[in-house]
């Protein structure tokens, strides 16, 4: 099947680790296809799919005949803001199911981090103290601040754990077992929750979302694990409401600037657990088979899958 | 209907913390009733429940016409070991469905603190090293050694979270999408697993279980997490075996001797999380009702509820 896919002309745009990682890929999985590396390739004009991850703005003009833009990941946010994109070629996603394992898996640790108070125990070990009788759980009311995929998986899963969620998404959801709130609610939602969870796409509409607008709706203090993207934070702003105990805490895995550069205070801020963007990693040789159905559905003129609403911008 | 067991005489035997924990529960959930907190009482031979945490051995012979014994907690090692217990009266514990909560919660804590490399993030973020492009996840098979009520708990959420679950307990369990192993096949549970949970009971059978012997049918290496009782583990086997990488790590909420010694070399050894027996602790305020409903059934000669198997031991 990946041999009917293997006519089109493929070229991949990525940073050097993303290239080395989908070309193994693709060679154990499709050994067909030939991915040259972009974006410098001999006649832009006839290439047909695009992969695409954190492409340089500006290098996709001359590719003007695409059939197919791939975002190598789940979020496609590089890749909306590029004025260059050909109006009407579609594009894709890869949607992994090991990405809301992994990302369930991640807001789970942060919220039982606070919940069970690890940086106490942490503290009292460096001191040898065995503090049986202290109160050892935080009470906590979990709120999930966007119900996409992957927020909605965290959802169901703090659910049956036992924890109290509630969730938030601005189109109204109907989730077993979880109040949600929509458009018009997000006030009411922010206070009646003590542990935030970020899940929301990065979109213009999003941006800066988790600032000091936000953060003063909230019950003080509140927890903030953020797994979206780092342009909907403002760090200046979460670093004030931590100094001033709006927030108890933060568990960031996404920053403004990535990698964080080392000057940042988050580095070293006692109250911030940080990791480099790693909450949830695509697997690749669990997209391939995606890209390569959906390349096969563009040369057949079928229906492709995980195609992103442009209007939306996810 | 606390009134009808108030007319029972009810002594506490426990250390201070619980002393004052339990009164103070008492106070509010039955009011009626009076604790009298010993060993030392007046007329020990006209008490009639006696309520118990970890009581000085010998402190029970006295207590001759005692009609019911009570555990406050969920173990009973602490009571099952004192041989002045009168034969035929009843020992119960307290079965409270928020241990197995916190139980699970902590399980999966430490599961994810090993899977998820929670080590080498805070040892990068020391360096400001941002590793985005490492391996992240470890591969994990959990192996539930014991699957009562708690260990059984656990299993079934690990593996709704999508984790690869087997589970061992002498008796045949037959859980829902996992694979368990029963006597004699020991040896075969042991091998498969890469991550072992130990929730066994403390019994004359588990005593020292976690040690070498059993070690060294560990895949290698394997990561060992212990929130059963000290008494099933042999902590020199255990810093034995980290040390010659036969257990890739330990997270302990158990130890030989608690509080933990501060000359013990567990506090300080770098592939070893401690915490002071704390994974799960009951809840008094729900505990008090079951107390009370079993001491009216003693009273009115009906069945009680959550009555140890003094076979078994648990």
């Amino acid at each position: 099947m990946t041999k009917e896919a293997s006519s089109l002309r493929w070229v991949i745009i990525a940073p050097e680790a993303e290239v080395i990682k989908w070309t193994a890929a693709f060679q154990k999985e499709a050994p067909e296809i030939v991915l040259e590396v972009g974006p410098e390739v001999a006649d832009p004009a006839s290439v047909d799919i695009l992969l695409l991850w954190k492409h340089p703005q500006g290098s996709l003009a001359s590719f003007n005949q695409v059939k197919l833009y791939y975002s190598l990941g789940a979020g496609v946010d590089h890749l909306m803001k590029d004025g260059d994109l050909l109006p009407g070629v579609p594009v894709c996603r890869i949607v992994d199911p090991l990405l809301s394992f992994s990302m369930s898996n991640y807001i789970l640790f942060a919220v039982l981090y606070y919940q069970r108070k690890w940086d106490k125990f942490l503290k009292d070990r460096k001191g040898k103290i065995w503090d049986h009788d202290g109160i050892t759980e935080e009470n906590i009311r979990i709120g999930i601040l966007g119900l996409g995929t992957l927020g909605t998986d965290a959802a169901l899963k703090l659910h049956q754990l036992g924890f109290k969620v509630t969730g938030y998404s601005p189109s109204p959801k109907d989730i077993d077992g979880i109040t949600t709130f929509a458009k018009g609610q997000l006030t009411e939602f922010l206070a009646q929750c003590n542990v935030l969870v970020c899940t929301v796409p990065s979109t213009p509409e999003t941006k800066d979302l988790l600032s000091k607008p936000l953060f003063d709706q909230l019950t003080q203090p509140t927890y903030l694990i953020n797994v979206a993207r780092g342009a909907v934070q403002i760090e200046k702003d979460i670093l004030d409401a931590l100094d001033n105990n709006i927030l108890s805490g933060a568990f960031l895995d996404v920053f403004e600037t990535e990698p964080l550069p080392k000057d940042n205070p988050l580095w070293t801020h006692p109250k911030v657990q940080i990791t480099p963007h790693i909450a949830s990693i695509t697997n690749p040789e669990a997209g391939v088979a995606q890209i390569v159905n959906n390349a096969i559905a563009v040369k057949g003129g079928t229906d492709l899958v995980h195609v992103v609403d442009s209007k939306k911008g996810y």
